[in-house]
């Protein structure tokens, strides 16, 4: 026996067990305090997101203007970073808490996957979408005379793209965010390769910084609608919030394909419905 | 028995025990030499820090102002990285002589979560504070020119905030950074999550880095009373001095808020105090 | 025997064995599901890594001519960071369901030795060249206006350098690149060092990202048939195509001094075969 | 005994052997291929590590001189990049080989520190000498006009600097690398921190990427001697060669400090020796 733990190392391949789907609905659950902490998880970490990034993307528009320094900001490659990485920060910070959503996209995504119940995922993004909204308002607190001058960090789409564009850029962005999400937390990678939890974390982060780098020209980037809802209403104009329906249609359909995605094509569970073909778990 | 072994790549619940309380003074620890190493090993690690990043921000402005070349330098961005990027080797080099705090910051929110003794939390501090110091000297020594024409790195309040701004800003990116280490170093992770100390100096670093890129506009960054002296003290001008207090008193601040909503919001204090919820921890 | 579980950890010097070679062609391989699955991995990954890094390149470069802010966009350093950021995200998502090679220069190296069977690495390639001309479609149908102006994210030698530059700067690159896929998947490191695989994705994104900050001046930074194919099908301009041959022949050959050089320099085949010196394991 | 493996995960205290120095010529190592296998592995690296930062320097430089795109490079936090991030991949790979050292100042601290023998030593040293030479040949080969007009990539003192600084700058900062390798390699951390090895790589190459932030504008940044004599050597000009004893005595200085700071400090060796405290390996 003690060999095959010496095996470990070498990717033996190993059964594992899916967890159980979790419950529709688990009334259980709304009497644990582990419940209530992790939605002031979700809430305290998206106010942090919402904060620093906003900050950044304020911060640096105020400079460029000063005119002292062109290049004096930490530009569009820094934005990105603050995405990515406060994401990376945040995940890594509440995993063990709340699951580290912080968007509710990846919250929906979930769900649909039956890794929370309905209850749950209602409260993460009530608590995510509030989180945002204090994040930005103390943005503007701090930043009174440039947070309008600058566009409140909301996301808008930019001109010369029309709305199919920002929709498909937010589809396969948020695809990009949570298919990653559903990379690192299947359990059957888990068992098998005792590597790919440690990095968790990080290529999340990353997969969030990519998608802002490529679509922040396009639409500022949103993929995670509690960050666009938070901006639009403490920026509060006109075209923040004819463009909001994109922020949450867009997320919310690229999750949903994620999910099935992985569910039922690398999960091979369209496969195992059918019955047709072998499923070799010795394969990798 | 050994099949407990296999478990523990699949995440098992598994209980956890919080080491016990730092005494609050503890003779005997002054008494061995691991004590004085990590005092000397802080010296040094703030020393490096301080030194890094000081000569980065100076080196950019001269180079920017040298007029060949108006993106010559690193860019904010890059002096962000500096920070978050120091803090990231010099933690994973000193977290196992002196836990590897580099702030007083840092210090002061463990010592409030009873993981440091007073004694050599207060050692720290002075060793931090030393370390800083000597670290702009050589900043100094080396930049005689411009080290005076380019701010010295001395962490001031920018024009057109007022000082609720810069101390709100102060709080809440020590929060971020303390509630990082909070994090990192939580027993109750560690136990379940093998994974989660892997990459500790790496988050930790990350939020230095994000709150730099956030609040460089506004306050130059401090989070770290010990860089805000050491460069005062060098540079030695008004302004600086004037300002001072908002870098102790906001990361002061802002670590106990990050001790607090961590062991009392987080960890359950307050519930296991007053017993009213069941805290379950079968829950991720 | 417990006691070896306990060594694991202190680099014990242990025997490790090289898994057999993939079968030259593998019938039975053919009608398993995880077969088809790798496929479609292989084929929306490599999707996903053309639109987000095209869709980058396009984006900075119409930033930059909107004439406000002429360090508004993310410039060669987020270009280089979108390669490199993408790749390690999607070897991170793929590694287990296809091996996460996104790239036929990487598949060729491997089925070089003996690590893919014959139907497979073809099967791959078609995938991978089929996903890059969807990723690239993508953004053309993104960008319409911008997508030609901006040269179409198409690989081009640059003015001032003559063919043979080209194809050493892409024999170099992805020498680099498939030298770091052989040390990651090398078995007897996973035997040695429990530590190698858990970094596998980063290194290898990281290799991706240093490629292309030193020849993008060059040729735009191939390293990857796929993507060169992908972007001169969906730009369709003569001097893509003319150069197309740079961009095949270049990571073919790169990857096969790097599949020769770690099968029979590091690890010692050649030596093996001639029997002459003694192989020590026991030096690390 | 299997309830150690299992608390091995919590930070158990744990006896550590440190391993016997190396002999100081071991005539046996001469006669195994693995020792000729880490020379050429050393030799390749840094060659490849010469390769992609100098050309990433010269085709910087002839971008920015191009006129159509001010910002158009990869810029000073690019070049950093390079540097570090190619020490990172290069010392992942070559890990397992060679001990990933690709720096004469690296070889010679652990020859200090009694890790490697004398006549590995020096084989390194000449090996890294050679690989470089080459690597900057082939960037000259590659770039043949842009070369010579853009600097070669040579370390030279930069305009405003006297011998001194630029003496101190690369102590200093090769102290900054070789400390971080000490960390990394630690016995003692190995044993109690199962977590340390896991990023070995990572913060080597970050501390590499720190120093190039923090002296590019004073020195170009060497603390590689090898990386100094090749560019010197295939760049070949007077106010190059006449800087070059500043990239060896100060990089071969930082290193014996820090092999010196952490035998005698960190390790206690010092006081081992006196016999005066009582070191206790309990505390962390």
């Amino acid at each position: 026996m003690t060999k095959d733990v010496v095996d470990q190392g070498s990717f033996s391949s190993k059964d594992y067990h899916d967890p159980p789907p979790a419950a529709f609905i688990d009334v259980k659950e709304l009497t644990t305090w582990s419940f209530y902490r992790a939605v002031i998880a979700e809430f305290i970490a998206t106010l942090l997101f919402l904060y620093i990034t906003v900050l950044t993307v304020i911060g640096y528009k105020s400079q460029i203007n000063k005119g002292d320094d062109p290049c004096g900001g930490v530009g569009v490659l820094g934005i990105a970073w603050a995405f990515g990485g406060m994401i990376f920060v945040l995940v890594y910070c509440t995993a063990g808490i709340s699951g580290g959503h912080i968007n509710p996209a990846v919250t929906f995504g979930l769900f649909l996957a039956r890794k929370v119940s309905l209850p749950r995922a209602i409260m993460f993004m009530v608590a995510q979408c509030l989180g945002a909204i204090c994040g930005v308002a103390l943005v503007k607190a701090f930043h009174k005379t440039y947070y309008d001058t600058y566009g409140g960090g909301a996301n808008e789409l930019a001109q010369g793209y029309n709305k199919g564009t920002g929709l498909g850029a937010e589809i396969i962005g948020t695809f990009v965010l949570v298919y990653t999400v559903f990379s690192a937390i299947d359990p059957k990678r888990n068992a098998r390769d005792s590597h790919v939890p440690v990095l968790a974390p990080l290529p999340i982060g990353f997969a969030v910084f990519m998608v802002h780098l490529a679509t922040i020209p396009i639409t500022g980037t949103g993929i995670n609608p509690a960050r666009s809802l938070g901006a639009a209403v403490v920026y509060n104009k006109e075209k923040a919030w004819d463009d909001q329906w994109i922020f949450w249609v867009g997320p919310f359909t690229g999750a949903a394909i994620a999910a099935f995605y992985h569910q039922f094509i690398l999960r091979a569970g369209a496969v195992k419905a059918l019955g047709s073909f072998r499923s070799s778990s010795t394969h990798v």
